[in-house]
């Protein structure tokens, strides 16, 4: 979901860019037009997330899925062994990818329990001599977050933070590297946003292919070669609207808020609706739910949809039913949606 | 250069498609509407190309750049060496890449001769054991085009076909691989579509990221993540309306008479323009030239601007101007160019 404002100024904008007649689809990603773009989209990024001149800002092809590789062939920097935090289906393929580049060291899985909660961080199994460590500080699939950031002292923290970006402050300082697929809270899916801090760059290991090495792709700018310049510039559209929102605090406020009113439907409903997750550790962007009576699902999604209720259906690995509020998501789609689902208990209950 | 028509098309269909109350930019990639739009355009693509059945057709995210690493990771197939042709700046940075996997056997370069021809292929140095041989049927920098296509036996041909796809007919069944970035004839930047033959896939060397492993791609239909949802979407709107101008054949002609008309121009100037492209070779899609006194290249650019002319800055390696004419631009496009360089002439000549 893109907020309704920034897809009203790219249809607006569409065939005739700020009275060049060209669309942005249509620049050279080389061109002053373009550039302006581009370079105003990460002054933004960098204002709203507070990024230290000491990290570069790289706007990526590939997806989030293109860092399970690109993380290690960056980051080992020699070392043969890296700690992976398992908590869900994304932070396992991250795993499963790192294993085709170095020793990993599972510090904590909750697979077993079929990631519900988050294990406390003084269970943690570390090694002080791993490259980094990798987590995923919200998965999206089971909807499970981390209400800490784990500090793991001189090892590099490395956050997949594709679903979590933008939706609460983050002490970027706190990490050696965050990259975020686009298509949750920045912009259109086909865009990675990867912060990196600067001293963690120039070892990559020999074999990696140009476009997967954060050097070469740092000393291009980003522009190694043709870079996604439309989901660039929707990009920034939304930096841009982050900013009239008062910035990432006010959102996380309005974040906070929209969960609080789903899990409470979910809560109260006297397990009509369920979620499995530890209460502490649930997401306040992605909210699972399932129906006792599971037969009553398709029916749900079909209801759902006659009311304008989109998206809902679960992912296809957990089945079900699957709320994303991300910021773009108005809190009267929550409220739309929490009504929807007091009022189907009352017809099917 | 997008048409003008899949611009409205988009526009029109930006914040509602086809009545779902969805922008293409909000649909999951899995649901039934983004899934119908994929498979069209797919569709098309076999249809507009005549891809046979034994092709996989992938589209990707990275650009073209990720192929010059993607092909040898998967086409190797446990060969240590592949050939390579060299006739300008993309086929040499193909081969700078390759170099990290294999011994490129360079089979003939123009490289010294700055690029302005194409050696006559009896003079090639083939290797018959290379595990393929790779070639850009047209360079887009210098405007270097091939007018005949390399019969080289059992050794898979590979095609960076970038800027020359759909731009005349090719059949398909001469090829093991052909990949173009979308940025020229298909669509916005961020995708590249590749045709792989199905006996190449399934021997991809160890240590390949899975989003460079073409068998992962095949398997998971180019949704092992998240795909490039609105540039698969328009590259789709664009197929559609190569199929409503008659098809590739009929777009042939039109680009033949759309770069006769530029060249002419060019040869009739008495020096003022020049191009160095041995004539046999010229690109149908991209003509660089220079004015005899550059000095006045500014002001070319300057005047062209103000006459409505964008995007004629040659490339960065080559400066002078260049003119761009891939499907999109109209035959008046070229008309209004030739205009404007005759009466530059009689301007400043």
């Amino acid at each position: 979901m893109l907020p309704q404002p920034v897809l009203e100024q790219a249809q607006r904008e569409m065939l005739n860019w700020q009275g060049t007649g060209m669309s942005v689809m249509e620049m050279s990603h080389r061109g002053a037009e373009f550039m302006s773009i581009a370079a105003r989209a990460e002054e933004d990024l960098r204002d709203i997330m507070g990024i230290p001149p000491n990290y570069k800002v790289l706007f990526l092809q590939g997806g989030a899925s293109s860092q399970f590789a690109m993380v290690p062939m960056n980051l080992l920097r020699g070392k043969c062994t890296a700690d992976y935090v398992e908590t869900g289906d994304w932070s396992s393929k991250a795993i499963q990818e790192a294993k085709k580049y170095c020793n990993v060291n599972v510090v904590t899985s909750t697979k077993i329990s079929r990631y519900t909660s988050v294990p406390a961080f003084t269970s943690w199994n570390c090694n002080p001599n791993a490259a980094y460590l990798h987590y995923a500080p919200n998965e999206t699939i089971r909807g499970v977050e981390f209400p800490f950031v784990p500090e793991i002292g001189e090892v590099p923290l490395v956050a997949d933070m594709s679903s979590g970006i933008l939706s609460r402050p983050v002490n970027v300082n706190q990490f050696g590297l965050i990259y975020a697929g686009a298509q949750k809270n920045i912009g259109p899916a086909g865009l990675v946003v990867v912060i990196v801090r600067d001293d963690l760059l120039g070892n990559t290991a020999s074999g990696t292919p140009a476009l997967y090495d954060y050097q070469v792709l740092a000393d291009h700018h980003s522009m190694y070669n043709t870079p996604p310049t439309y989901a660039w510039y929707l990009s920034g559209l939304v930096f841009q609207w982050i900013k009239q929102q008062g910035g990432v605090a006010s959102l996380a406020t309005a974040n906070v808020r929209k969960a609080r009113k789903l899990y409470a439907t979910i809560d109260a409903s006297q397990g009509f609706y369920q979620n499995p997750v530890d209460p502490q550790y649930r997401s306040r962007m992605n909210v699972p739910f399932m129906l006792a009576d599971r037969r009553h699902e398709n029916l749900f999604l079909a209801e759902a949809l006659e009311a304008g209720l989109t998206n809902l259906k679960g992912h296809r690995f957990l089945g079900g039913m699957r709320a994303s509020i991300y910021n773009a998501m108005p809190e009267a789609g929550v409220d739309a949606l929490v009504s929807f689902m007091q009022g189907f208990i009352q017809r099917h209950g």
